[in-house]
Order: structure tokens, then sequence, then C-alpha cells
């Protein structure tokens, strides 16, 4: 690999994951990784932009950012690419009308969105919201639908806890394909177009990028 | 197709099916499909070796056999190749001790059956079982594994009730199939060693059999 200088010659924006990378969710808001408040800090003080950008599908942008900054980040709502206001506006531009199957602290980013008769469904991390009743009803909605359309966001596969390894979106989503003879809609990484969104956020190109 | 006269010439047995071939499930103990009684009568009475197959996996031998003998028909366990007692002898040839993510109405068939300390998991149509504390229990079980056994009583998408379709067990397969990164084996229709156990309770050749 080439060394640091060199691969930061073009570089003129950077992307963060934020649950792993700054931070480790958990009980009481989780904690901050070892100096990550300090780099996201002199990021930001560069000449570099700076875009965060998580599958987080569990909570609201606004809660997300506030647990973050009581942790000592230096960060906003409107600088996080995140999959729900990723779906709504996809969502909007088609005229779609989800059934949601997601968890309660993310149902917020839906307020805007009409969910009446539904057309199509949404799922997400939504934990211990995928009851058998929440899933056979995601399902009949599809199965009455002339072209279903399932939009998931992410497609993990599970995530650890400190209680231990948990369920993520991905088998649900898999579940969802398998009963209906369909694919899925991934809104999220590592879908091209949920990098291209944030990208465009800070105008900068793919060439011209730097992930972690 | 050949007339009925030629196609039943080499014909020694018949396998029939129960749900929706015998009789339709449903609230009260559910109802025969017409004509059904006096077939299975008839054939009985012939030369015919009958063997009933079924893929139900929500209720014991006893309960079925009690249910159908209610509505008329003449029917024992002994004559019953269903996916669970299968289940039950592949996971004694192999000293497997399975976690059980099933419907209680078809526990009792795994009473003889070691459960402690499981090492591997055993997956049926569960219902309102298939909760996501109980399919993350199924899938923290396989994840400590070194060689994941996931054993699955049918693979089916869904079937109909009078409240309408219902996802069945084969959703719920692939979704710890895709969680672990791992194949199912099947058990029940269409493995072919589910139809040969039944050939081989009656004494029949595979090209000697009837299914209906």
């Amino acid at each position: 690999m080439a060394p640091w200088g060199e691969r930061l010659a073009g570089v003129r924006g950077v992307l963060l994951d934020i649950s792993g990378v700054l931070y480790d969710s958990g009980a009481g808001g989780g904690t901050a990784i070892a100096g990550s408040v300090e780099a996201v800090a002199r990021l930001k003080g560069s000449r570099l932009k700076v875009r965060f950008c998580t599958n987080e599908s569990q909570k609201s942008r606004a809660e997300l950012v506030g647990q973050l900054r009581r942790l000592g980040f230096d960060i906003s709502e409107g600088e996080v690419t995140a999959p729900a206001p990723a779906a709504c506006q996809i969502l909007k531009e088609r005229g779609l009308r989800p059934y949601l199957l997601i968890h309660d602290g993310v149902r917020s980013e839906f307020d805007q969105i009409d969910t009446s008769n539904p057309n199509c469904v949404v799922i997400a991390d939504a934990g211990e919201s995928f009851s058998y009743q929440n899933m056979n009803n995601a399902f009949q909605v599809l199965m009455e639908l002339e072209n279903p359309v399932l939009m998931s966001l992410g497609k993990g596969r599970y995530y650890k806890e400190t209680s231990g390894l948990m369920l993520d979106v991905g088998p649900y989503m898999k579940a969802l394909e398998y009963a209906c003879g369909i694919k899925a809609e991934v809104v999220g990484k590592p879908s091209p177009e949920f990098f291209k969104s944030a990208l465009q956020a800070i105008g900068v190109e793919a060439h011209q990028l730097l992930s972690m």
C-alpha cells in the first residue's frame, strides 16, 4: 500500500462511519472510541470536507447526533447521511406509501410520509418489532401488489451488542424476498447511490474521497 | 397423458398428502374435502398400499390423526410420515441436540430428544413463536458452533388460512441461512430422503407409486 502522504495527495473529502468508528453503542448512550473526538475536530479544522455516513436505522438523526454531541463530538444533523432520510426522498419521488416495518426510534424520520393504503414496504433494523405478526403484515401488503416494492435500509447480517450478536435487517429482507419471490431495493451502504448522495452533499468526487 | 388404466397398471402404492388434499384446515378442526373420506376408504379396501405423507409441522401426529378421525377418516398415527418424527430419527442417529424453534403444538414429538447444551437448530412452522428473541436465540446457537447445523422441517414460502396468507417456515430458514452464511438441511417434502422413508414404510418402490 502506498504511504499516507501519497494516498492523501488528491483527497478532498472524508466519509466517516459512526458506529464502531466514532463510538461503540451500548447502554447509557455508548462510549467514544479513544482519539475519535479529537480526530473529528482535527479533520473539520483541516482543508478536507467531512461527511458522516451511517447505516444506523434504529434511531433518528436527531437522536444519534444528540448522543454523539454528549460524547463530545462536533457534529450536526445536516452533516449526516443516513438510510431513513434517503428512503424518504425516494418514497416522495416515486409516490410510494410504505408499510413501515421499523424500530420506533426511527419512526419520526417518516413523519412527513403518507402511510395510508400502502403500495410498498420499508424494512429497517426493527429489533423486537420483527414479530411474526408484523412480518406477516408486511408480507400480505407485498402479496397484494401487482408490482411489489420492498425497500430495505441496509442489508447487514448482524451486529454486536454488549449482550451478544443481534440479527440485523438483512435476514428479514431475505425472508420477505423468498416469501414473495422478489428482490429488495437496498437503501444505505453498500448501495452506490447512497455513497453518491453523501458525496454530493459535500461536493466531492469519488476519486477525491477517503472513506473510513 | 396416458389414460388412467394404463397409468395405474404398475402401481402398488399411493402417497396421500393431507392438508389441501384430504381436508382444509381452519377453525374448529377444519373440514373434509368432498369425497375424500370415501376415497381413502376405497383405497384402503383395494390391493394398493396407502401412506399419508404430510409436511404438517404445527401439530403432533396424534393431534392431526385425532382431528382427521373426527372428520370420518380411517387413519392411524403409524400410517403417517411427517417431518418432526423424521427429524427426531436424524437427530438421534447423528447425536444432535437441537435448539427447537417450533410451534408448541408439535413439541411433544420431541419429548425423547435431549435439548440440553444444543449443537444444532431445528426450525419448523412456528407461527407466533417466530419472535425476534427466539430467532436471535437460534442465530446465537448457530454462530457459536464450529459446524453449524440448521435443520428445517419443510421450506414452504406461505400457506393459506381463512384469515389470509401466512408466512411458512421457508422465509425464516432463509433468514438464518443468510445471517450465518450456511445452508439448511430440509427434512420433509420436497426432500428425496423424506419420500424414500414414506415408501420404505409401505415396502413400495418409487416407480410403483402414485402420489397425490
